[in-house]
C-alpha cells in the first residue's frame, strides 16, 4: 500500500475503504461516549469498572494509531498539527498519557470528539442551506438577539424591584433575577422561582405578553430562512 | 350475497355498506379503548367490571369475526395472515383467548387496533403533501436530529459536571442528567432536577439560547416544508 | 327619530350615532366584566359590594334596553329572538331577573356578552384571512388533529403502565395519565405528575422528542396559511 | 475644533471620531449597568461597595459632561432638551445630583440610558424589515391581541369556577386565577398553581388544546410576515 493510497483511506470517503475506515472511527467514538457515560454511573460493580477502564485503552490506542498515521501521511507535519482536527485529536488522547492518575475533570477532552462527527456533514447540502439561511437573516437575528439580551435584563431589574423584598432568598440580586428570566422566558419554568407579590405577578404578565414574540420569534426566522434557500436552489435547478 | 361483494363490503368504502362497515369497526376500536381506560380505574364497583368485561367479550367476538370473514374471503389466505394488517388484528384479538386469566399486561395489544384508525387516512391528500414535506425537509430534519442530539448529550455532560457535586440525588450521572436536558431543552421543565449551583446555572442559560433554537427549528421547518408542498400542488392544477 | 334611524343606529357602524352606540355598549361589557371580576376578591369591604351591586343593576337595565330596542326595531320579531346574537343578549340579562337571590353560578352567563365583543371584526379583513388560511390548512389540521390525539393517548397508556406501580397516587388511571400527557406535551410541565422510574423517563423522552412536533407543527401550519392567504390577496389586487 | 465639528462626532458615526465616542458612550452604559446590578449582590465587602461607588461617580461625571456638550452645540436648546433622547439622558443622570442620599429607587431610572443603545439600530435594515412585517401583520396581530385576550379572561373565569372551592388559596378569585391562566397558556407552568378537580383537569386540557395556538400563533405570524418583507425587497433589487 503507497502512502498516497493511505492517504485517500484515512482523508477521503470515496472509496470503500475510506468509508469503512470513516464509520469505524465514528463508530467507535460513540462507543468511548457511552463507555465514557457509563463510568459516570453510580453503584458499578468492580467488575464493569476494569472492563470500561480495558475498553478505554483499547479506543485510546487506537484514536492514537490513527493520529500516528495521520500525522506520518500529512505532507506538512506542523500545519496538521496545528490544523483544527488536528488539535481536536490530539487533545482527545493526550490526557489520557498525560494523567497516569484517572482524573475525571480531564477526560473530558475526550468529548472534543464528538466534534469529528460534524465531518460527517462537511459536503452535506442542508449544511449549506443552513449557512445560506444564516446569512439571509443575520441582521434580523443579530437585531432579535439584541433585543432579547435587553428585554432579559430589564426584566430582571423588573422582578429584582417587585420581589427582592418578599423573596429575598430567591431573588437576592439581578444576576440571581436574571436566572429566573431566562427560565421564564423561554418557557421552562422550573418553578424554583417565581413571583409571589401582586405587582410581580401583574409585571411576569406584562413580560411574558412582550418578552415570549422576542424570545421565540429567531426560531421562525430560522425556519422561514432555510425554507427560502431551499427556494433559491430549486430556482437555479430549474434554469 | 357473493364472496365478491362481501369483499368489497370488507374492504372498500366505495359503497354505502362498506362505508357502514368501516365506521361501525372504527366505532367498536374506540368504545375498546374506552372501556380499556375505564377498566385502569381505581374504587370501580364489581358491577361496572362485570359491565366491562361483558363488553370486552362482545367487542372482541366481533372483531374475531371480522378476522374470521377477512381471511375467508382473502384469495391468498397465508399473504393476508402474514400481512401488516393481518398481524395487527390478529395480535389485537390473540391474547383475550390465550390468556384465560386476565393479563394487563397482554391486553395492551389491543391499543395495536388504533393503527387501524390511520387507514382511514389512507387516500388522504394531507397524508401526500405530509410525505412530501417530509421528503423536501429531509435532509434539513436529518441534520438538526444529529445535531439535537449531540446538544442534548454536551449539555447532560456539562450539568452533570457542574451540578454532581451539590446535588448527587438528581444528577447522579450523565443518564440522569440527560432526564434533566430533554426536559430543559423541550422547555417542559418540570422543575424536579434543575441546577442550583452558579456555575450550572450559567450554563443553562448558554445552553437555553443555544439549543432552544435548535430543538425548535424542526417543527418550523416541517410547517413550512408543509406549505410548500401545497403550493406545489396549485401550481400543477394551474398548469 | 324615524323606526329607520334608529334600526341604523342599532346594527350599523356607518354613522357617527351607530358607532357611538356600539363604543358604549362595548365599554358597559368591559365594565360589567370587571365588576364581575371585582366580585370575586375576598375580603371585599361592603361598600365595595354594595357599589358593585349599583353598578351591576345599571349596566343589566341600560343592558335590558337595549335588547328592548333591537326588539322593537325588529322587522320579523320571532327571527330577531332565535338569532344567535339575539339569545346570547337574552342569556346575558335573564338570570339577573329571574333569580331575586343573587346565585354566582347563573351570573356567568354575563360572560356569554364577550361573544358580542367578537362582532367588531365581523368586516374585518383579518377575519376573512383567518377563514381562508383555515380552509387551505383544513386538511393537514384535520389529521394533525388526529394524529395528536392518539398521540396523547398512547402516551397516556404507556406512562399509566410505567409508572403506576411506583407512584399510584399520580398515574392512577389511564385518565389520570393523560392529565400527565396533555401537560407534558404541551410543555407546561407543571411538575405535580412526572416519572421517576428509569423506564418513565426514558420513555418521556422518546415521547417529547416525536410528539412535540406533532403538537407544535399545527401552529406553524396555520401562520404559514396565514401569510399564503395574504399573498392571494396581494396578488388579486395586482391583477 | 469648530462647533460643527464637535456636533458631527457627537451626533454622526461618519467619521471616525463620531465612531469612536459612540462607542465609548454605549461601553459606558454596559459598565454602568453592570455596575449597577454588581450593587444589588449581597454579601459585597466594603471595599467592592466603594469601588462601585467611585465607578459611579466616574460614569456619571461623564454622562454629565456628554449633556453639556450636547447641549451646547444643540441648534435649538429648548428643542434639544424636550427631544426623547434629551429627556432619557436628563433622566439617567439627574438622580444622582437630586439624591444626596443614595436611593435605589431612583437609581432605576440610570436603565433609561439601555433606550440608547437602540440608537445603534437607527439606520439599520433589520428595523425597517421588521417595521415593514409589523405593518403587513398588523391586522392579524390585533386580532390575535384581541382573541388572546378574550381567551386568557375565559380560561381564568372557567378554572375559577372549577377550582375556587378546593383550592381557594391558589384560585382566590378571577384576577388570581389570570395569574393561572398566563403562566399555563404560555407553557411557562412554574407549578405553583395547578388545578386538582377533575372538572379542572378537563378545563385545562380543552383550554390548552384551544389556546396554544391561539397564544403562539403570532410568533409564526411575525416570522412569515419578516421573511415576506425580505422577499419584496429582494423584488425591488431585482427590478
Amino acid at each position: 500500500m503507497t502512502r498516497e493510497t493511505l492517504r485517500q483511506v484515512l482523508n477521503s470517503t470515496d472509496r470503500r475503504s475510506g468509508r469503512l475506515f470513516a464509520f469505524t472511527i465514528q463508530f467507535l467514538i460513540l462507543v468511548s461516549l457511552v463507555s465514557f457515560s457509563l463510568d459516570t454511573l453510580p453503584d458499578l460493580s468492580d467488575r464493569t469498572h476494569e472492563m470500561l477502564g480495558v475498553l478505554e485503552i483499547v479506543t485510546v490506542a487506537i484514536f492514537t494509531l490513527e493520529y500516528g498515521l495521520r500525522l506520518a501521511v500529512a505532507e506538512n507535519k506542523r500545519k496538521f498539527i496545528f490544523s483544527f482536527y488536528g488539535l481536536v485529536d490530539l487533545l482527545a488522547i493526550l490526557p489520557f498519557y498525560v494523567a497516569a492518575v484517572d482524573l475525571r475533570a480531564i477526560r473530558i477532552f475526550r468529548l472534543l470528539r464528538l466534534v469529528r462527527i460534524l465531518k460527517l456533514f462537511k459536503y452535506n447540502q442542508a449544511v449549506k442551506r443552513f449557512n445560506r439561511a444564516l446569512s439571509l437573516a443575520k441582521e434580523e437575528l443579530t437585531l432579535f438577539g439584541f433585543v432579547a439580551a435587553i428585554m432579559l435584563y430589564l426584566s430582571a431589574v423588573g422582578i429584582y424591584y417587585f420581589e427582592h423584598a418578599a423573596q429575598p432568598d430567591q431573588f437576592k440580586s439581578v444576576f440571581h433575577s436574571l436566572w429566573w428570566a431566562v427560565t421564564t422566558l423561554t418557557t421552562v419554568g422550573y418553578g424554583d422561582a417565581y413571583p409571589i407579590t401582586a405587582g410581580g405577578k401583574v409585571f411576569t404578565c406584562v413580560v411574558l405578553m412582550v418578552g415570549l414574540g422576542i424570545i421565540a420569534v429567531p426560531t421562525g426566522l430560522l425556519a422561514s430562512a432555510l425554507s427560502q434557500a431551499r427556494e433559491e436552489e430549486t430556482d437555479e435547478t430549474d434554469e
